[in-house]
């Protein structure tokens, strides 16, 4: 039986991958990687040029992603189904090679694989090399510490209803805002209603070439999907007396 | 004029820092890291054999760590100097080489190094490389992801006081608590008293060679520094129906 290897391959410049996933990448015969069809898929992108020349690629394809509300049962179905499929396709794989999952930042982070993880755990062998997370590459690209002293971090999606956005949002001395894209005028409206849109930061495409970053208050029409809201905290530290 | 870099670590496996990060330390002249008085440190301890043979060390070592309590006026004021000194110091280093200082983790996520950044940014030039953060190593270590769907996620430090400590556990989904050590008891309680002690999970050392994962409730005994607190989120996700 061969190994499933999930490689978190860090927030998008090839370069701050680990060593570890590095070999993985550059070692696999197979990879496997999540996609929206028609795409390249960012964890694809990531790895461009670091592949074997006869290396196998697994496209999974997701049959939905933003045509049916995430709410939904149709929704549900066709993803349950979807991890289902690919977690059998994986493990008869797994029969007679490894195959490295690759994913974009840090695999247990709101990351697509967890689905196969939770369907294979126990039946396959499975190591999970953890990435710097996407938020990460976006706070040390906006170029401000996001925590200091005793901060209370929190992380939020653009999926949350607006009135638990608003809560969360008030309480944080830091926050990250992740799954902006169509969320963001949702976002933009909590962040005002709770007094902290001017101190916001939009940092989209984060470490990666077309990496742009404004204040979010600035920011005028679409938003892509790989875009992270930053707040940075202000907390307690030592003064500067020079 | 030199450069100032900053090379995040990671966790603590060294086949876990970026490929980035692995350059900077390999090819290093001047290395400095911060340091218990007395001890290797913990940034030292991850790039042991990794540093070139007549590479030039600066120990950075706190003046006081917790022999006063961090809100007093001297624990300050010993700090605020200290900082001002080694700012000084790497200033006048950086006049003729480039100094790599070491971090564990990811140095703008409750680093000592943001205050050096500081005192320095806008005077010399700095580079900061993004790591793998202590507790992204901590969860990928349990075997379990951190946070699913539209999990709210807040780190919270173990210094803060009970009361708020208690009400950021309250609302958040999936949790991380950091500055463990003697805090420990506190945290306990505070999760105690939110109903969350028996979904919590102690991680020492992560990804380490002395790393050990305990569920809290079972917990006896003195608490190292270098230990976090997890508590898996367990938000909506599609169902397994195979
Ligand atoms: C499904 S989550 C995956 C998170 C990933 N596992 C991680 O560790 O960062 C996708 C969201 O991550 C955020 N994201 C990840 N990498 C990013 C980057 N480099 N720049 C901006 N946003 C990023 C975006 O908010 C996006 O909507
Ligand atoms: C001053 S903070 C530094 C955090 C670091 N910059 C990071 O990105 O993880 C120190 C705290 O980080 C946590 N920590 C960092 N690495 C750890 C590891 N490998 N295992 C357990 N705890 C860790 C501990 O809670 C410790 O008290």
């Amino acid at each position: 039986m061969g190994k499933l290897i999930c490689a978190g391959l860090g927030p998008g410049d090839p370069d701050l991958m680990s060593l570890r996933a590095h070999r993985a990448v550059t070692g696999a015969a197979d990879v496997a990687y999540f996609r929206k069809a028609g795409r390249a898929g960012q964890a694809r992108r990531i790895v461009e040029g670091l592949l074997r020349g006869n290396v196998v690629e697994h496209a999974m394809e997701y049959p939905v992603t933003t045509e049916l509300r995430f709410d939904t049962v149709e929704y549900n179905d066709a993803l349950a189904h979807f991890y289902d499929d690919w977690a059998g396709r994986l493990e008869r794989l797994l029969q007679d090679r490894d195959v490295v999952v690759l994913c974009e930042g840090d695999p247990f982070f709101y990351g697509s694989f967890m689905h196969l993880y939770s369907r294979l755990a126990g039946k396959v062998q499975i190591d999970v090399i953890p990435g710097i997370t996407g938020m990460t590459g976006c706070w040390t690209a906006s170029g401000q510490p996001i925590t200091w002293g005793d901060d209370v971090l929190s992380v939020l999606m653009g999926t949350l209803p607006e009135e638990v956005m608003r809560a969360r949002m008030a309480e944080a001395d830091a926050l990250v805002v992740m799954k902006t894209g169509r969320n963001l005028p949702k976002i933009r409206a909590a962040l005002d209603a709770v007094g902290k849109l001017d101190a916001a930061f939009l940092v989209e495409a984060g470490t990666m070439p077309n990496q742009r970053i404004r204040r979010l208050a600035e920011v005028e029409g679409e938003c892509p999907y790989f875009a992270i809201v930053l707040v940075h905290g202000q907390g307690r530290r030592p003064e500067i007396l020079e």
